[in-house]
């Protein structure tokens, strides 16, 4: 298999567009702005869900499911959620088609036209409030702490595989607690889980911060993030976390009785991580030659290839290699033997190396005589040639060596590509030039985050919270600033 | 909590009804016909999916998403399957609200029609073999064995709880072959993957079979499925397999490369299984009490409730129970001490029978002293003391008693309830006043099937895989028949 694959140095986001459709994790569908999220693509998404869900069960978490249908009425009940989610979403208006009268195939039934049209739920904290009306009487039934796997649909005109897709699959959690200090916690806490599992599995360094109110959820009063920076310099917000206050439970009129009798109305949050994070995962790590993945999410962690001219020799490289498989397997490992006669060596190796796999191990007939094989890292793409006894040893110090390499590279790329500047001219020269994170003091203003954004392209990623606080002036207007905020170009 | 539950005798269709809210499983929404799933019920349908899916997976299967929306022309292209699924079935038909102009509301932009209209997806076949054009070229290609975790949406005008919602939660699995001798042993293998699942995890007994030419699957050559019996005589179909033919791989133009060079079109099936079968299995094995779980799917397998007066006792109580616990866990049982001190005992014992918690362990203070505790099976209601270092040991047996008990009566049931008739007025009297599977003689016309199922409701539920082959006369027309059918009325 030739690459072909566009390099990042000649166009990044074509690289990216090829990548993601060359290593067989998503393509376009036959509808517009929804992906088709191939085999291997989902069993790396099914990994990630597998830890999420660990996460979230262990703190305390349940899964749930509800509709996919949201009654239009719904919407209007909180705000500014109208504002922000209503607008561009698919609306159902019948349900049914029938043969067309002049034979020329079907046709919506004008007489199937839903008394309410039904929109397909961007999110679902309305629909999800409305049920928790009747699931919440009394302190005793709080806190409620569900989550949900779903797909969801904003309408999108410009989409890119995992990145922006009008169709994409998510979790939402949605708690309800009696105080608000309790509400803030699981937010912040929330935030932390997303934290820990896109640091530690998906090797990728994250800022946490809060959002500024203008780039906050609709109907949220807080907004918790991770962010995360591209090798292209670009920011990608990984997760969110909403502290949503009584909003909600005043929309949806859920209150409850409080342990000293009163009526008080309900705390919420919410909270979710999509398919995006696919699209973090690929840009983070990978290289002109293709997918690079982390040994914790990768599907299969080490490839066996073998090499030979003849069944002799192939049977020869084979019990090796199978025994290699089960010693390898015994150790909890993730091993792939690819023993297809369709397909030449060096067709696997450009496959796999496309593909990402962490470490590829090759057996010829001379490996076979020496007691060795041939064992490569694509992290780093380095090969050496290692005895057969010490090979199950070496792949799980790999393993662990792997995992911390990514990181590593990666937050030091952050570090590279972080700058705190003083002035707005040294600022739109960075943001122009270098992209990356950069820290500048603001004003604190809608006003002022509204011209950066207008003119620069950057907005306000978060503000920070942990590093440390130092008080200034605004960059651009001179009034003063309680700490520096983090401006970047997004995706 | 007091139960008030309906009884089974007085009135079985009440009694699953409000089984399925009262035991916390699923409930209405606000959207007619979609239901929300609890987090108790979704728990269990959580546990039929991880089983289902390894079993999916050991049979060489990957995982894989398509998208939700369909567009409306791919329905025309297989003729009977427009037929059999585009007609019910919600309708995208704009992409975008906006404020009412009378400021009334949010309304539908007009401005923004789809050019085409979207179907949310009744079964995925079209938009999956749309892509699998792309995906297959040569045999290198095949078998493709691809299955989809989904939600799918078929309007129905009268709904019940997880029996028959308009949007349901399913897997589809999509299969593409290059022979149709391999298509239809996958259709077949996957019957029996459904069987075994359903019997060993659900321990519900199923009859094997395929459908009648007019209840196949709008679009296959053969439809292979599973039948239960429940309790109040009605069949339910827990699973079907179909054998597509190259009907999908015609319509969608689907060819691939043979080995010897020519081209021909690909071999598919369809097989699927949804959450009716969580129907299947509260109708199965629940009574008037509540929920009967069969262990292996049961969320808490056996849940602790300790009894005390005073803190003093609940301290005694409580190390004995947690103690146990780690025990049990350490065996891999799923455990759970209700210690909450909100709730009395009576309440407890009450709820968790009424969830179907398969052991309950009762502490109180004189067990402490005598070393013993009260263990109790739900399925039998049963209850005796034992010794504390015998429950360990008992209740891992418990674990596959209750198992293998609930499927014999399930099984013993289904004996009692199956009859083989003669004639047609034998066989009218049956249905009507005692239900359950009939084995009955039938030329095999679809005049004849339609005759009965008009003049009696009963449907043929299958043509039997297994069981002794006899050949006779049918019993409406007296024309001759190669082997029984299985005749009842259905969910
Ligand atoms: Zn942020
Ligand atoms: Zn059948």
């Amino acid at each position: 298999m030739a690459k072909n694959l566009t390099t990042r140095g000649e166009d990044y986001s074509k690289w990216y567009n090829e990548l993601v459709v060359k290593a067989d994790l998503a393509e376009n569908s036959g509808v517009r702005g929804c992906m088709v999220i191939k085999p291997y693509g989902f069993a790396i998404w099914e990994k990630m869900q597998a830890e999420l869900d660990r996460m979230f069960k262990e703190t305390g978490h349940q899964n749930a499911y509800f509709p996919l249908f949201i009654p239009k009425s719904y919407f209007s009940k909180e705000a500014s959620h109208v504002d922000g989610f209503a607008k561009e979403c698919a609306v159902v208006t019948h349900y049914r088609l029938k043969n067309a009268e002049d034979g020329s195939g079907i046709v919506v039934d004008p007489d199937a036209k839903l008394e309410e049209e039904l929109i397909v739920r961007p999110t679902s904290e309305t629909i999800i409030w409305d049920t928790y009306r009747k699931w919440i009487q009394s302190y005793r039934d709080l806190p409620l702490l569900i989550n949900q796997w779903a797909n969801v649909v904003r309408w999108e005109m410009r989409t890119r595989l995992f990145l922006r897709t009008a169709e994409f699959l998510w979790q939402e959690g949605h708690t309800a607690h009696a105080t608000e200090r309790e509400a803030i916690a699981e937010a912040e806490q929330m935030m932390n889980v997303y934290a820990e599992f896109v640091e530690n599995y998906m090797a990728v360094p994250v800022l946490k911060g809060t959002k500024t109110e203008s780039e906050r959820f609709a109907g949220a009063l807080e907004t918790y993030c991770i962010e995360a920076l591209m090798q292209d310099g670009k920011a990608l917000q990984a997760g969110t976390s909403h502290f949503l206050g009584q909003n909600f439970a005043k929309a949806f009129d859920v209150k409850f009785a409080t342990k000293e009798g009163s009526q008080d109305y309900v705390w919420a949050t919410s909270w979710g991580v999509s398919t995006r994070l696919m699209g973090a995962l690929i840009m983070t790590h990978s290289d002109d030659n293709g997918l690079v993945l982390p040994p914790k999410l990768a599907p299969d962690q080490v490839v066996i290839v073998p090499i030979y001219k003849n069944e002799e020799q192939f049977n020869a490289v084979s019990e090796v290699a199978v025994d290699l498989m089960k010693s390898l397997r015994k150790e909890g490992i993730r091993v792939k033997f690819d023993n297809r006669d369709t397909h030449k060596p060096g067709w696997k190796f450009n496959e796999y190396e496309l593909k990402g796999v962490p470490v590829r191990i090759a057996i010829g007939p001379k490996d076979v005589e020496k007691g060795t094989v041939e064992l490569a890292r694509r992290d780093t793409l380095s090969k050496e040639f290692v005895p057969v006894e010490n090979v199950v040893g070496q792949v799980k110090g790999l393993m662990e060596d792997i995992q911390k390499n990514l990181y590593n590279k990666a937050i030091q790329h952050r570090r590279d590509n972080t700058r705190s500047v003083e002035t707005y001219e040294e600022f739109k020269e960075i943001i122009k030039t270098k992209g990356g994170f950069v820290l500048a003091h603001w004003d604190g203003t809608p006003e002022t985050e509204e011209r950066i954004k207008n003119e620069t392209k950057a907005t306000i990623r978060c503000i920070p919270i942990e590093g440390e606080i130092a008080s200034g002036n605004c960059m651009v207007t001179g009034n003063p600033s309680k700490r520096r905020v983090v401006f970047a170009k997004a995706y």
